[in-house]
């Protein structure tokens, strides 16, 4: 029987894990650990799927890749090859970035916060850019710098969605955030851009990081909710509606429905006259990348049997800070390994000395021993793109498998 | 009268913010922003008035600096020229960066976790490091390449201390850790020694972080603990008792009591005819320290007032992940600007697209207006040593201040 995660391009064969048909223990051993591993065909899976439902709207669409999830240069420039996709970008580094791995400026959508007079120099000087604005005040600077541009605003509908119960990652609810326009500025904002010959061509929402079928609800109100902003803005023409589609974490999640989430678009933009956008970005790279680690140490301390492996949460800190969890699994396995009468729990521990440096709590693992490779399912989202060198152990590996 | 954390080399002069008698916000201006600048002499101090209580004991002591808070190279090159510390480090990474910054071997101690057998290689080629092991596999591994070496070994006193109620950085407690030697392996972990061939001379422990007066009924239970594993250890001669020493972060907040700092560590080790040392990082480095920022965007939402300001939690996690405060304070201000009826309350947000990137909910300041530099309190530990260039926002300059 299949583990939960296994699909065709990450499944065991022979007691082997492979990615995109290829060995992860033989790519590891050559490469060094800690070492990532991506899927191109995945990657390109999922943005396939998600422009497929959009494109099931029968509304003009658009997908951005939001590279703040990933911005590995070879995935960058694969993701542009595919022509499936533009991608959102969120400070001028990131912009110049876009463009360095292949993006034109019309494939490039700027969505930023609290930006700074510079900021604005750079977007001001990158004239094709879909440049989203989320305060009146960057409305103000905006115009100075260059007045005629069209500009999408950012708005906030005051409801936020994430992973579960998860509140970190909510961007916007009950307490007021700092992005976007809320409606009692709304008048403010819309004459601000009036009197600074800004032309406002698209709204834009971001709410939540990781939602799945099961928040669909809370999707259907956030659309609602921006309707709002869309119905009183006269010359509006399209909807960006941010990122935030999730992946299963572990066994008892379930995918995302496409068709049902596509049908929430369809109900509230479907006649509205707009094209209609999203910028996922876990949810193109997350699942197409495992992290391979190498043990060094498998240690009972009191009732507790420990793996220690050469990685810790300073490359891949979503386990640690937002109780999203990568799964462990063995890079080789024998027979019925995964029996349940085979598997030991271990808590896997990684290299930084904080205590918080924890992979997985007592796991169900086949027996693990020192020089064992394990793979971390689902570390291709905000890992390297977040990491840190701590205590000077910030060193991997990435590698484009295609 | 003067704020609760001004003092001779941070206080504002002609309304002014100095540090080290420098104008902090020409400092800024010439170098750009976010810019982390130092104070030398607080460093200095800092180091002084822990060696000081450890010479009060009476005992043989040392003091290391523990890299892992901030390795600026400046800032190591500058401890080891005033003569006060060794350095503590975690990596190989730190033990060669420590070597460059002027340390010499002897002055290094090395402590790590989920420890590799290329990890073990360096160690072994730098024979007069001061290392301490925390586990039974480091332990046998250890001793196939360094026969003869004389260690220490890390223990868990199952106790942890922690800053006020926090409990993500507690390093030992009711949970079991990663960290160190429990009582139950204790045995084993000599025997594994002895069959080595390895002497064990020192016990280390390290118990949590951030800890003040209040705590240290706490500290005075984890050395009682400790001194099991002493008393059980045939020729122990040295006691490292970790870093963990705190600072005041809010005005509530109250210095350490040195002098009953150093009583607990006398009671405990003061007949027992061993040198002790301490390795405090935070504690050396992070109130030396003022992070600057500019502010691009002041602007109310709802009924919050927003001071948008151009950098992010990414180059200082501390407050967003670790709710430890990194209080704002502007560069420049006039006349009675912190008398009550002059303070509006302001929530000072960064420039990452993510909804927790805020550095103070509701603080009262001055009035904020854009264009304003603020300075960050307290932001020299663990922000530039664990800071990641998420959305491509991670740049930033540092300054010591002679």
């Amino acid at each position: 029987m299949p583990l939960w995660w296994e699909r065709e391009d990450l499944k065991y064969v022979d007691g082997r894990l492979t990615l995109a048909g290829r060995d992860v223990q033989s790519l590891a051993e050559a490469s060094g650990t800690p070492a990532f591993f991506y899927s191109a065909e995945r990657v390109k899976a999922n943005a396939k799927r998600v422009l497929d439902a959009l494109a099931a709207t029968g509304l003009p669409h658009r997908l951005f890749y939001a590279m703040k999830a990933n911005r590995f240069a070879p995935l960058l420039t694969y993701l542009k090859s595919t022509g499936l996709c533009g991608v959102d970008v969120l400070s001028p580094n990131e912009l110049l970035h876009a463009l360095g791995c292949g993006f034109e400026e019309a494939d490039i959508s700027y969505t930023a916060t609290s930006v700074s007079d510079e900021d604005l120099a750079i977007i001001a000087r990158h004239r094709d850019i879909l440049v989203n604005v989320d305060s009146i005040s960057t409305i103000r600077r905006l115009a100075r710098l260059a007045p005629g541009r069209r500009i999408g605003i950012r708005v906030n509908p005051a409801i936020g969605v994430g992973y579960g119960t998860n509140e970190i990652l909510k961007y916007s609810g009950a307490r007021t955030t700092k992005f976007g326009i809320y409606r009692e500025q709304w008048d403010d904002a819309l004459a601000a851009a009036k009197a600074g010959k800004l032309e406002v061509e698209r709204i834009h929402f971001h709410t939540g990081c990781g939602y799945l079928t099961e928040q669909l609800p809370v999707w259907d109100s956030i659309l609602e909710a921006c309707t709002w902003f869309v119905d009183r803005t006269p010359g509006c023409n399209a909807v960006n509606m941010g990122g935030g589609m999730g992946v299963p974490h572990v066994a008892t999640d379930k995918r995302i429905d496409y068709s049902a989430w596509g049908n929430v678009i369809k109900k509230h933009f479907g006649t509205r006259g707009v094209e209609v956008s999203v910028e996922p970005g876990d949810h193109i790279v997350k699942d197409a990348c495992v992290l391979v680690l190498q043990v060094n140490t498998v240690e009972r301390k009191k009732a507790t049997d420990f793996v220690g492996v050469n990685g810790g949460f300073n490359i891949a800190c979503e386990p640690v800070y937002y109780g999203l969890p990568c799964e462990p699994t063995p890079c080789r396995v024998q027979g019925d390994a995964f029996r349940a009468e085979n598997l030991r729990h271990y808590t896997i521990a990684g290299n930084i000395n904080e205590a918080m440096d924890i992979w997985y709590h007592d796991f169900p693992l086949p027996e693990v021993k020192e020089g064992d490779y394990l793979a971390l399912l689902n570390s291709g989202g905000y890992s390297t793109a977040m990491a840190s060198n701590h205590c000077m152990r910030g060193g991997y590996y990435e590698r484009m498998l295609r």
